[in-house]
């Protein structure tokens, strides 16, 4: 995500440094031309930012905050692309005060991450939540607008917990749902091994996000457990009363129109 | 799913000969080379046919069973596209001594239904399931076998009754899923506009298979019931499960590892 917006980015900015941990990674992304430089030292590659986006799992964005702070010179804006934000917002609130910082959160990606899979298209027409915080001054949120329109993508400005309770129900939800598919399925295919057999394009779409970067995603489930409980005791709801409603036809088919209908109103 | 296999079988049989409802259809399928002619007399289709296959939702299939006999001379074989088999099966089982008759259920198809989704591509390589009846000689699974080798399609022998409880778990559970995921999310936006706002890729994806044709998916909920509640069982305890896990990190991460392995093994 961190090499798309860079690659979205280019001509749009005077310099784009990127921070890895491996020095591979920043010979790979110098050689791709994802940014103009590259280094593994987060105190160099910070040095004399304006702007410095954390795009790292949500967990490690919250530690990377904790030591930022000493290496940034006044006014410099600090944002992120976590997808959670309450706690990566409290951790902006106890950046030193010269520092400016907002959240960010592009509602778009894959399912596979590494710089192999970036895609300087990928925010062209997405919404890219910015959240504020205690150190969001009005230029902050401007310059903030200013990168996210420079990508392609559409601002929506949303607190944190506003934002981490929506992703919840159309982000977390959707990515437990496909893993807990997956464990049904293969709990079912281990007693008959045709379950897996049968599997198509529609139980494999279902499942997509089952195959998610495994770290990222614990981040985000571990920083919004109360919203995704929530959304899942939701989730319980509407099972078990799809379950109820297989005895009566009318009601069922009333129940599967509503679905198909909303998926319309939203995707279209 | 008639039209894409008449499509696969251009060039391969003698003549493929549709049977629509409307004469506006049967026009439509004859302009585009769907079929090499079209009729919506049932009898007036199936007089001389060697093989008919009846391409429509469940229930439908299942009284076409019941009157379609009369008309078909003997040696001829009924095979159907229909997504459970196992009342199917009872309907062929009843069919004239006469007739032969196999059931099938190919594993591919869109969510979306009509001549104008019709792709001659779609069996190729996707595994087509034979079922048995009492109908079935040793020459009317080797008919059926060839049809299905002939639109590019892996033949796959199973009896009904495992066919539709595999069935259950990788294709009728996430419809029902995809559709429980929309009322859930649509339940959360009514009390906050914003969350189909964030409804990005993984939603979308996660939720195709709720965009489904109703009539068809109804008929298979119906006529799969036992196993479908199954496999709702098994999900809501997958789930249930997935709720206790937000609590214990390690086992989280176990669980989600777990999903994404399987996953890559089925789709690998």
């Amino acid at each position: 995500m961190g090499g798309s917006l860079a690659m979205a980015l280019d001509g749009k900015c005077h310099r784009r440094i990127g921070i890895a941990r491996s020095q591979e990674t920043c010979l790979t992304a110098m050689a791709g031309h994802v940014v103009d430089h590259a280094t593994t030292n987060l105190r160099e590659g910070t040095e004399g930012a304006d702007i410095v986006v954390l795009a790292t799992p949500v967990r490690t964005i919250l530690s990377m905050l904790g030591e930022i702070g000493p290496y940034l010179r006044p006014g410099t804006l600090v944002t992120d692309l976590g997808s959670t934000k309450g706690d990566i917002v409290d951790a902006m609130n106890r950046l030193p005060d010269q520092i400016l910082a907002v959240g960010g959160h592009p509602m778009c990606g894959k399912e596979k991450g590494g710089l192999g899979e970036a895609d300087a298209q990928m925010f062209e027409g997405a919404t890219y939540v910015l959240t504020p915080t205690r150190h969001t001054t009005e230029s902050a949120m401007s310059l903030a607008t200013d990168m996210v329109h420079a990508s392609g993508a559409r601002v929506l400005i949303l607190d944190a917990q506003r934002h981490d309770s929506a992703a919840a129900h159309v982000s977390h939800m959707p990515y437990l749902v496909a893993s807990a598919l997956m464990h049904s399925a293969a709990g079912a295919g281990a007693r008959d091994h045709v379950v897996g057999a049968l599997a198509a394009s529609g139980f494999r779409d279902t499942t997509r996000l089952a195959s998610s970067d495994v770290p990222m995603m614990l981040d985000i489930l571990l920083t919004n457990r109360q919203a995704v409980e929530e959304a899942l005791t939701l989730m319980e709801k509407s099972l078990a009363g799809a379950k109820l409603l297989l005895g009566d036809p009318d009601a069922l088919e009333e129940w599967m129109r509503a679905a198909q209908c909303w998926r319309t109103e939203i995707f279209t």
